[in-house]
């Protein structure tokens, strides 16, 4: 195919900014009809709510519950421009992005690609773990996990059969967490009236986590209980414990401990996407990139970083601000204000993370939160849980449909979107 | 992995159903709680409506609202037994169906896999035609529509650009028709909201049809109904014109007419399932399996055929009754009934097939009805279609969800499930 990135020269300057996630897509709309011309480039043609990817391997949303198409988004938005390509890297001399569209020249220049699912260079794990971080993965999950059940029930060995219906989670952060809690009811309602061939007391739910707790985000009291509650639920968790291989039907752990899975879910750790073209100097030992606290990437005046790959502080010490939601807004709303302050000819303002409190949920009336001034557990933390991340999600009708779905699973104790689904092309 | 079917020995009989479409899972559901023992074989683990495919494909529904799991709808029914697996063949001398997961043994078998597509032996159809047969194809074709569009904006030849982005829709049956209407309108609301750098006015949508009128199932005022109503709509009509060939970029027909498109969608005919191990006498002309009137297959006493797949009557010359939902069902409620009159006693009755009458809809506002008495066509045609289809689709909460989709893309002329969404396994 003969192609161009066909864009229309800018009146003025022309922000290109890669990725779409919360960062790249909250700067996007914040300078919709402004004098900027904004060019949004993902390898995927929607947004992704990331929170509730866990939900979508569990069967209880859909894709496109928490998917939203870039172009519907930007309906009416003459200065934004969406190009769905993958970027390759960027040559900040020539002030031009390499996507596999062609090369697109900018004026400004935003880094929001994300993190990648970190193998820690394991190819074992990089070929044998199921990952979750956009929405194919998780289908992928959620098909996997399904099939799993077919194959046992149709298994002539007992260890086999074993190593189909067991599940080990990588990881014990919020991820880890919510999709143990969400495995554990789904043990409990859904699998042993689907499957009611197969003995789900015998199947096992293991959590491994390398650090000392679970929710290491949060304070030493949500950790302990999510892991009371978990626990409860009959996870079992072993912390302290670091993936060292998994060969596709056994996990062993560093400490020499071995678990019989074909079923790996891993929520360990990500790592910044690449992006050849920026200098060496400016990526931390987490793969971030470091930027001054106007976002501006060290040493280089016109590109500026944001989100999960970024790394924002003055000192050479800080390893950045959690990879969440909030802090990716956050900077993407303040580089948006100081955009168009500029165009208004006052002066920048330096970032300041504001931290609006965490949750984590554990499953049906059950999760930890808590803010600067009080922290809380169980039902109302539970609903807090719902309430913010129905209102976070893009558009009316995806906010309505998810409402729904939940309401419908909570009183039917049924997520109900049990398809193996695969398509071709 | 070593496998086996794994089912329990039956009490009484085993019927192995192959196939859950409409006739099969009819049929499985009708004879819950007695004394045989259903065993239903599907390559999916999900029933499809396949009437609603189309919505699927211009991104109006999403897959799971026209899937449902077959584990679900057999929750707490204990002599229905399902399997995820591919039919391979049938055995009848040793009274086997042969699957990937092993032969599986009958006292009673029926055949329901339904039809494929036909590509009428041409290997270049075969390899560039969009098929809509599935949920999978369906999703297949969304993503391809949506590809089109984006590889469009990034062409640099007009001659590409026009090719990406007419569609040709071969069949002028109610799929080709719904389809049409469904783009026609897309091309009105939608794609020149998404894509405001492409101009759509120059978007042909062509339905090639071979016969002379189109829903040659209907009557020929229905047809010419419907001809004019998409016509008003934009799209241009060639009846008498049978598909000669199609490289990928041009459609020739056996006329000589030529039409540049990457995009062929393929509603033009359909042949029964292979079924190796059948006589080759039972087969008709169209690949269908010959039955007597009380759907067992010619000559064999234990072999049942239903549904698309079955030519059901006394005469070699019928060639059977429309490959549709409503033959396909009332095959499967006369057979469950005869089986459940055998374990009473009972003499068996034949097969009469009660034409309720067709539909076709064709966009907004606009569809087609017959009945035996009367027929209309307009917003009352349109509502009742609405309305039969919504009914007959499985699950409250399918039908529920379905029907608030309907709602908002009415109110907001808008699908909005517009997502190139790829799984990897």
């Amino acid at each position: 195919m003969n192609m161009a990135p066909n864009l229309p020269e800018p009146a003025y300057k022309r922000i290109v900014i890669a990725g779409g996630g919360f960062a790249g897509l909250r700067l996007a709309r914040s300078l919709r009809n402004t004098a900027y011309q904004v060019v949004l480039l993902d390898k995927n043609n929607y947004h992704q709510f990331q929170p509730l990817l866990y939900q979508v391997a569990t069967a209880g949303l859909e894709p496109s519950a928490i998917a939203f198409p870039f172009r519907k988004i930007f309906h009416h938005l003459k200065n934004i421009h969406f190009r769905y390509c993958e970027v390759m890297g960027i040559n900040p001399a020539g002030k031009e992005v390499l996507t596999s569209i062609g090369n697109i020249p900018y004026d400004l220049l935003v880094l929001a690609m994300g993190v990648d699912t970190n193998y820690y260079g394991n190819e074992n794990l990089l070929r044998h773990v199921l990952p979750m971080k956009s929405v194919s993965e998780a289908l992928t999950l959620r098909n996997r996990l399904l099939q799993n059940y077919e194959q046992a029930l149709i298994s002539t060995s007992e260890d086999e059969r074993e190593s189909l219906m067991n599940i080990v989670v990588a990881g014990g952060g919020p991820t880890g967490v919510e999709i143990s809690g969400t495995l554990a009811e789904m043990r409990k309602t859904v699998f042993p009236k689907d499957f009611p061939e197969l003995s789900f007391n015998k199947m096992r739910i293991i959590l491994l986590e390398g650090g000392p707790r679970l929710l290491n985000g949060m304070s030493e009291r949500s950790g302990f209980k999510a892991l009371q509650s978990l626990q409860k639920m009959g996870v079992e968790i072993r912390t302290n414990t670091l993936v060292h291989d998994f060969d596709g039907t056994r996990v062993t752990s560093a400490d020499g401990q071995s678990f019989r899975t074909t079923t790996v879910i891993w929520a360990a750790g990500v790592t910044g996407k690449a992006c050849p073209g920026l200098p060496a100097e400016v990526w931390t030992r987490q793969n971030r990139i470091r930027t001054d606290a106007y976002l501006r990437v060290t040493g280089l005046n016109d590109v500026f970083a944001l989100g999960d790959i970024a790394a924002v502080g003055q000192h050479q010490a800080f390893a950045g601000h959690p990879q969440l939601a909030q802090p990716a807004i956050q900077q993407a709303a303040l580089l948006a204000s100081n955009l168009k302050r500029e165009l208004k000819g006052r002066p920048w303002k330096a970032f300041r993370y504001r931290d609006p409190g965490s949750l984590a949920t554990i499953g049906r009336h059950k999760a930890v939160a808590e803010f600067r001034l009080f922290r809380f557990n169980g039902p109302p933390a539970w609903l807090l849980w719902l309430f913010i991340h129905l209102m976070a999600i893009v558009g009316v009708k995806n906010r309505l449909f998810i409402f729904l779905n939940w309401l419908w699973a909570y009183v039917t104790y049924d997520q109900s979107l049990r398809l193996i689904l695969k398509n071709k092309e």
